[in-house]
């Protein structure tokens, strides 16, 4: 039995207060930096590498953070979580997002289903689905091919699957496997659907009803507003529209839909990329073996996961240090910077993924906790944000640890060499250089050409982004999540906190309101 | 004259030290929260207001902030500044890009040039080729019309322009005034520039390429990817492509360019919207009348920016309560939250607005300032945020200050009513719920079910997203960062924090390296 104790009532938190802080400028420098930066680095899935070198940790502190990892029993935790314990306490679920893309342990079986079963007879089915779109064979009323795929969902249904499929829509495109545009209608901003609507041909477009419980108030009206504008265009909704959701949804097996698709509540919102929600999208967009090629990759993170020692395991030595630099040296935010195009929206799928799970202030027993939880993300995609945000980055008052990701191929291979160089070798130079610059910093004698260094990043290294490698590295943050969830003793599988502002829009709709809500909603004229 | 001197050695300092916190979640619940709601709102320009009556200040508190504004100078300092002071003291410059938007104080005339009839002249020329672009007496080499514009720049000169064109894309297909599409290039990621080539008609395509110095590594790197490609296609790049740049660049008059637009070293890359920079893909895509509609709702903003009380002056009291949070309760972020799909990428243009003018550590003198400068910004439109991030920010262990922008109308008008309001309603009913759902909490037995409330947000409301508001916001922002550099006594108008970067890239690529820098670059394979 693993026992749930909080963070600051183990031996190891205390530990870790009193260990010697690394001077990362120092450390970094020199011959001991080339040093660091060989040594530091542990082999990921799928032939990436994570590198903390410049971070501020050194070899007695990875020890102390191998004593809390085994002292918090963070990879016994994980082994009961992906056999089926009820991890999710709050709401009394299972967390099974990790069996969606292969087993990992023990059979998974609920009221007599075997859930892993489950999942990949859903998998199996959009596969034929998706095949079946492909091929022609399931057309649109007049006969005819779709040509577009639309997601109508929002949060876990919308950020995670959108990034994905911005991340390998180039790629795609560029292997011959890109099958059908997508698009997304998320907000109920009503200029959000129809942006999309004017944007699209709706006559070939397929659209995803995205709603687990079948009762998102977004994705509902966003459903509608859709259907309304099928109709207005002469078009049958039912032959144009899928469900994604629980198989007791009120969306399920529902004659308004073409076919139905399931996840169920072991899957929460921001983990359900590699259920029925992503597998929908992404095997209509790119094809079925795409999405199991991503499945893969996620799967070979997931493995890598067990092993208890730290320095073998990237994601839960990335979890460690940034919980010593949450709790210990007092970095309350974190910036993700991939230098990749591609991953543009990877970090507000990742904003979403931290800050949901752990932004909480009660233990998994509902008591209030004495520690800081997870940070506050936020990103960009490198080269842009080194024009922008990073200058407070260099030269600010408060240091925020970096996550740097790169690869060393683009994913177009359409490349020119200007000045010497080609621009991936720019790109690539530029992530070198960041890492360098932050920790090292560089004196000057005008003060405000000074950089302090000493600002701690990591960066994750890959030969290109590509099926495998973006499975692998959405598992490695999700693990990584999960593992901090652990340290903290918190539960990263519910979401209290967005119900408040739920209850209140309905009183607000349903004109129930008094005190400051009342002038907002006639400020607002509702 | 004005006096120059650091925040914690004024008075209003200490005097804010010394003020009693206000209790946000006590104050917003009930009949007094409905006061405040009625009383705390500014207008703003364009018929918008700023509303902050769920931030932590009270009557006493905004008599203390007067004080500093008073003591320390702030509608002074903004005067000097538009009547041609050298503000930014680092590069020695002038800093003008109010004045491209209408003249608010004494002539600034610099070696013999009146700079707002340059600014103007160059408005007044950009205005002239847009309209023979879409009256097609600017033509392709074949003689036909242009329909795409692409904007190749970085930083200021692409997160501003692109923000302020998805902010109006779709009011401007509303209204039927979207001339031709736009495009934008920044990242020297080859895969950027590659994708946005595929996805457009190259031969119908004009390029912008924008860069103040004429020597940006990854917009001379774009803009030669970009003529290589034209090249290969047959087209002649010369013309395809305009410089938008300073007159002394290696840029300017080239004939390489179908022509050249101007700015000068007076206006900052991040202030560079309202400047040629914004003015020729704005005009080109939207026609030169958007433009200056754009212009007019800044310049109003930057008309009630002079107002001494900050009971009048929207844009300087959002700053001193700004302060307020940062150097006396302590909150290291900020989050920008627009309840308006079209302002999607509006938070990333603050966030480079904000952190690349106030992230830094040194006075205007170039000494070390001993309180904290400029938050970290992020954000995401709203609905979308709740079901992501909001977790944190309602539930989390640190307190994240929340900038709400909402509007009564949507922007292409089409809606629909299901379950008895429409999607427009539901959007404002959600922004109205949040604000009071983050400022009063909800005592509940289950702590996990808890909201202990007492997290302060400002709301700016607006009849509708349109050309005048969207001037009026941006030109909001701006003179907020300005004074809240005043108050720092910092330069918000230089960006030393980047150069390192550049030269440790330069390094990598010339393959002279050592030390870190070094095994980097070999991981890289670069």
């Amino acid at each position: 039995m693993v026992n749930w104790t909080n963070f600051d009532a183990l031996d190891s938190y205390q530990a870790l207060k009193n260990v010697d802080a690394v001077n990362v400028r120092e450390v970094m420098s020199g011959e001991s930096g080339a040093q660091r930066v060989k040594k530091y680095s542990v082999p990921m899935a799928e032939g990436m590498a994570y590198n903390y070198a410049a971070k501020a940790v050194d070899d007695d502190i990875l020890a102390v953070l191998q004593k809390l990892s085994d002292e918090a029993q963070l990879t016994e935790k994980y082994e009961e979580l992906y056999n089926g314990a009820v991890i999710n306490t709050g709401e009394k679920r299972l967390v099974l997002h990790q069996l969606c893309r292969g087993q990992l342990g023990k059979d998974v079986v609920v009221d007599g289903v075997n859930k892993r079963e489950f999942y990949q007879a859903q998998q199996d089915r959009i596969a034929k689905f998706a095949n079946d779109v492909h091929a022609g064979k399931i057309v649109n009323g007049k006969g005819e091919k779709f040509t577009t795929v639309v997601q109508i969902g929002i949060g876990g249904s919308d950020l995670g699957p959108r990034a994905l499929y911005l991340a390998l829509e180039n790629w795609a495109k560029t292997n011959h496997t890109l099958k059908m545009q997508a698009a997304f209608i998320s907000n109920v901003d009503p200029d959000d659907a129809s942006a999309v609507l004017n944007n699209i041909d709706v006559e070939h477009a397929l659209f995803i009803v995205v709603s687990k419980s079948g009762t998102t108030l977004e994705t509902l009206t966003n459903a509608a507003f859709v259907e309304d504008a099928l109709k207005k265009a002469g078009v049958d909704p039912s032959k144009h529209m899928l469900a994604c959701t629980s198989e007791t949804s009120p969306l399920a097996n529902n004659d308004k839909f073409l076919d139905s698709f399931y996840m169920d509540d072991y899957i929460g919102g921001r983990y359900s990329s590699s259920s029925a929600v992503g597998c929908c999208v992404l095997s209509l967009a790119f094809g079925p073996e795409v999405f199991a090629r991503l499945m893969a990759g996620a799967h070979a993170a997931d493995e890598t996961a067990k092993e208890k020692d730290i320095l073998k395991n990237p994601s839960l030595l990335d979890a460690l240090i940034g919980v010593y630099e949450r709790n210990f040296l007092d970095y309350a935010t974190t910036a993700v910077l991939p230098y990749s195009q591609a991953l543009s929206r990877f970090p507000a799928h990742l904003q979403q993924l931290d800050m949901e799970s752990n932004g909480k202030s009660v233990n998994r027993f509902g008591e209030k906790v004495n520690y800081v939880t997870g940070p506050i993300i936020f990103g960009e995609p490198g080269t842009n944000g080194q024009h922008s945000f990073y200058q407070l980055l260099h030269q600010g008052k408060t240091i925020v640890p970096l996550q740097f990701i790169g690869f060393k191929d683009s994913q177009i291979g359409n490349d020119v060499v200007i000045e010497g160089s080609t621009s991936q070798k720019k790109l690539d130079a530029n992530v070198a250089a960041q890492i360098v610059a932050f920790a090292c910093g560089k004196d000057d004698e005008n003060p405000n050409k000074n950089f302090d260094g000493g600002r701690p990043s990591s960066i994750i290294i890959g030969q290109q982004l590509n099926p495998e490698t973006l499975g692998a590295l959405l598992a490695h943050f999700e693990n990584k999540v999960m593992f901090q969830g652990f340290v903290w003793n918190i539960n990263s599988f519910d979401q209290e906190g967005v119900q408040l502002g739920k209850v209140l829009a309905k009183r607000v709709l349903a004109h129930d309101t008094d005190g400051a809500l009342a002038v907002y909603s006639d400020l607002l004229e509702i």
